[in-house]
């Protein structure tokens, strides 16, 4: 018999009653039943139940242990009573009587109760990780994770991707966030980086000739910690694909992520089409580049309704250039409670309030009723309902003006809205794809034209565009994949002449000296045949974030880092010892506080 | 029709002769034969060959583009001559007639051709590494990497195996060798280190109840470079599975390593049932822990047939205690020609020579002859010459002395002797796990007792064993794979329990404030319910180096650091700014010289 296990702890069923087994693994919850000790044996599989009564000639050892010990133990299945089968585990039907029982592991005293749901403090669970870990919820999330890992490494494998690692110790990279440093012993003075993300290497895999690449990603940024982010390393399914358009990256990443979603969603459903969004329609429409599509409310505009009409706000703010009015459509909110609660809460965003109008059955007719619908009478107030596609018991909130100066605010009344009036779909995943950002925006403060997103995206229309259009109006080959409101990643079709790339840099006023220094090891490469090359890279923290429906990034990584970026199990980072900066010739700099 | 391509390059055949096509890839190589060019048109699946003679419309374009540039063209595919065929590629029975071409990606002229075999000085091919991937060779070793990875993890996940991630920012680890370290931003004066490996994570998962983990690992060590190591990182497939022998271990990791060699080999024959063999016979049979079972030599303790003989320098050396003669069968190496040459090359290995005698027949009899069997005379030859199993026309070679002190020239003689008669078979990959190594060993320089490998393997017998044997004597539940004379990883059952370790570490004078100060991490949670477990970590870069014939690791590595741990192309590592020094609150120390 094998000394540890004849099965595991979810492998015994009715017919292995009668049979001898051997079992392994930690006691979850002991129980003392009119004498007879009850064990809840669990190990990654499973639980079983195993028991001794004082005839059983282990019962002095097994009453000896205590929560998180781990044993073995052997006996023999038998079949539980009717009325004691627990149909919640797949053992349920049966139980084992301890013959023999022998400690493998004993525990101290629990700093952490792992059978249980209790809450407890973060620093706790960090320190003792191990113990966390083995908690039912956050067991089931870090399998959960690993299991969409290797699915999305499947689904690439299976589309004809191959996985090529790039290196970690590596050069500074220009994705605009801080980098990770790690000083060389062999080069005095020097410091290699952690990537950012493995941007400029993807891309070389394509210069070199490999064709489809993707890699489970590791990547580092030395960011101040977010709910959303971990601190120090995260993981990307870094895609990149040579002689693709933007249409060929999303017929390849769709099925995957619709795969995965539908995969690991535990039924909920996800969206079969990704819509394609252009970005301007999306800030219009939901206020924001990443919408929440489980929200139907889109927003519209309505300035003409109120265009010379006796809302004199509205009216003279639109006699400016550039100024509208745009509406949100709030369906079933048509009371004037609910009107007076939006009102409220826009205040509180530091808005003077929202214009609503909400509409009432007077006579078998839907009429407008609030004060703004006062001003501009029956008549626009029809034709905004009618545009609007509202009905009695529903309303509608107006806000006014430049709408770079409200759509954020607008945006996020949008989900507010949503949310309340429980408009909002749970338990669905809605996808899209933002398309056709522009490739460069003002800068509000110093009135500077300067990258809106990536600089390293092709311009739509190539040289021609950069050089005809006014460069506000220049699109980029550039994507976005969001759901559920989380933007999974961005993605381009890349810059890969270095002609186009001079000149998309020229317009934000930068030379080529500068392109070189910076992007030197790519800009070099598209010098000896570079081909059309695409890619995205969706982040999996964030994915398996919505699948395992966690709110911080930590219930899903294994051993992640407290906010403060330090791991407190293993006690990182540390100080170092005088041998380790003498070799590094690194002094340390006393803070000046 | 798709911009870029309708099919790759390795697709036409001849069911597609008189199809439109569209082809996109990277000119290869450009012959002109009379008139008519003819372009080898490559991309990552393969060379397809387009042609345009005078009379087609893109003749003129065709005509300027040269070696790497990158181009689209349309064309009809037409069946080559029969005489014509090339059988060597798989679309050798078809051409494209170019109709229209786009030029992609045009290329300066080129560092470093990717056409032909040339050798290259490696410093231009790593600065052009992306030039240098597009070769044939290197190009094949990178997709065989990504091939053979994914075929491990396809094995792991089939043996119930879960692929965790672990922190790359971590804490410095107990493996040995010098860590990276990466100072911290937010924590002032403390530093991260990069992991040796996950070794204490890859426990810990243990503990935390997670039953068989592997991980396709990126480990760090700050060593000087060698042929085998990749300076700086390095990929392992590391391994820890809990309730498990180390039977279970093996039984785990053989299918997997047998079936990637078969997979990948090329047909080479790879070990069936890899031989177990304590380590004191292999140091024994073979001079090495890492023996090259292609090689059939086998040595033997052949102390009695000098004991008492007439060769004076062995019969007094066998009269001290300890010493031992050892033998060296050389099959097919009954020359005095050969025999001379071996005790040519020993003197150079600095021993006084190697005593031999060789066989040749006499009457129908093998004989011994040499000075050597004149001195011992013929019944002990005979004697000799039967427990060596040699006949006519084969030698042995004999060493003496104290077997640690010319084990290790004694291995390497018994590989020369393999390799110069030929016996060490080629084009097959010969397993074999050594197990049984000895918890501790003597410095021979202080006369201390230490560690003789991992501090942290079960001993075999447990707690019992440390306290009662002669430490000397304790062995470990530890083991090392090894394949062609390369070890790919050690391996052991892990010492999980606190008091063992404690009682391990005491026999080398190390108390528990040591234990507890530099594997705090570890030992702490084994207070905590640990099960037993146990694991392996064998070399990825190793096993694609064998599987690729590569002799520098440089090969298998998509983006390699030089020998001077530099990264030529990317320019790692690079001074830093002052900004990002200021804010690491670090100062370089200038160097005294």
């Amino acid at each position: 018999m094998h000394p540890y296990r004849t099965h595991t702890c979810a492998e015994l069923r009715k017919e292995h009653v009668g049979h001898t087994v051997r079992l392994s693994g930690w006691v979850h919850r002991i129980r003392d039943h009119g004498g007879i000790l009850f064990i809840d044996l669990r190990d990654h599989y499973g639980i079983t139940q195993v028991l001794a009564d004082p005839d059983s000639p282990a019962f002095a050892e097994v009453e000896k242990v205590r929560a998180e010990w781990v044993i073995r133990v052997d006996g023999v299945v038998k079949a539980r009573d009717p009325e004691l089968v627990n149909p919640k585990i797949p053992t349920g039907e049966v139980e084992v009587f301890i013959k023999d029982i022998e400690v493998l592991g004993p525990a101290e005293e629990l700093p952490l109760p792992v059978f249980g749901d209790l809450e407890y403090p973060e620093e706790t669970r960090l320190k003792y990780r191990f113990l966390d870990l083995r908690r039912e919820k956050l067991h089931r999330n870090i399998v959960l994770r690993s299991n969409v890992i290797a699915s999305l490494r499947r689904r690439m494998t299976e589309q004809g991707f191959m996985e090529y690692q790039t290196p970690i110790l590596t050069a500074s990279s220009p994705e605009g966030a801080r980098d990770f440093l790690v000083p060389s012993r062999l080069h005095r003075g020097k410091f290699y980086a952690l990537p950012q993300a493995p941007q400029q290497f993807k891309q070389l895999i394509m210069v070199a000739g490999f064709d489809r690449y993707f890699q489970i990603a590791p990547c580092f940024r030395d960011e101040d910690p977010r709910a959303d982010r971990s601190p120090g390393e995260f993981y990307q399914l870094d895609v990149e694909m040579s002689f693709v358009t933007q249409e060929d990256v999303f017929q390849t990443i769709e099925p995957v992520m619709r795969g995965v979603f539908e995969e690991f969603g535990g039924g909920r459903p996800v969206t079969q089409e990704f819509p394609r969004i252009p970005y301007r329609e999306a800030m219009l429409k939901y206020g924001s580049d990443k919408p929440d599509l489980r929200n139907p409310i889109e927003m519209q505009v309505v300035s003409e309704h109120f265009r010379g009409s006796g809302f004199q706000i509205f009216a003279r703010l639109l006699e400016q250039e550039g100024n509208e009015v745009r509406a949100i459509p709030a369906p079933t909110g048509g009371s004037r409670a609910f009107c007076d609660r939006m009102n409220a809460w826009a205040q509180k965003q530091g808005l003077p309030g929202m214009g609503y109008i909400f509409w009432r059955e007077e006579g078998g007719r839907p009429v407008g009723a609030g004060p703004l619908a006062k001003n501009i009478g029956p008549e626009r107030v029809e034709a905004l309902r009618v545009q609007l596609g509202l009905d009695a018991g529903d309303a509608a909130f107006f806000l006014a003006g430049k709408p770079a100066a409200f759509v954020d605010v607008a945006g996020r009344a949008r989900n507010v809205i949503g949310e309340e009036l429980g408009l909002t779909r749970k338990d669905s995943f809605e996808f899209c794809w933002i398309v056709d950002f522009p490739m460069y925006e003002l800068d509000e403060e110093t009135g500077q034209l300067d990258f809106s997103h990536n600089p390293f995206s092709m311009p739509q229309g190539g040289l021609e565009a950069l050089n005809e259009l006014p460069p506000l109006d220049v699109l980029g080959y550039q994507y976005d994949i969001v759901c559920n409101g989380v933007e999974l990643s961005s993605g381009a079709i890349r810059n890969h002449r270095p002609e186009i790339m001079y000149r998309a840099f020229e317009i934000v006023g930068k030379d080529r000296a500068f392109v070189d220094s910076h992007f030197g090891g790519m800009i070099n490469a598209f010098r000896y045949g570079a081909p059309p090359h695409g890619g995205i890279a969706p982040g999996i923290d964030r994915m398996v974030m919505l699948l395992a429906d966690a709110e911080n990034i930590r219930e899903v990584i294994m051993f992640p880092m407290n906010q403060r970026a330090e791991d407190l199990m293993m006690g990182a980072p540390s100080e170092p010892t005088n041998e380790q900066l003498r070799e590094l010739g690194l002094r340390i700099v006393p803070r000046e506080d």
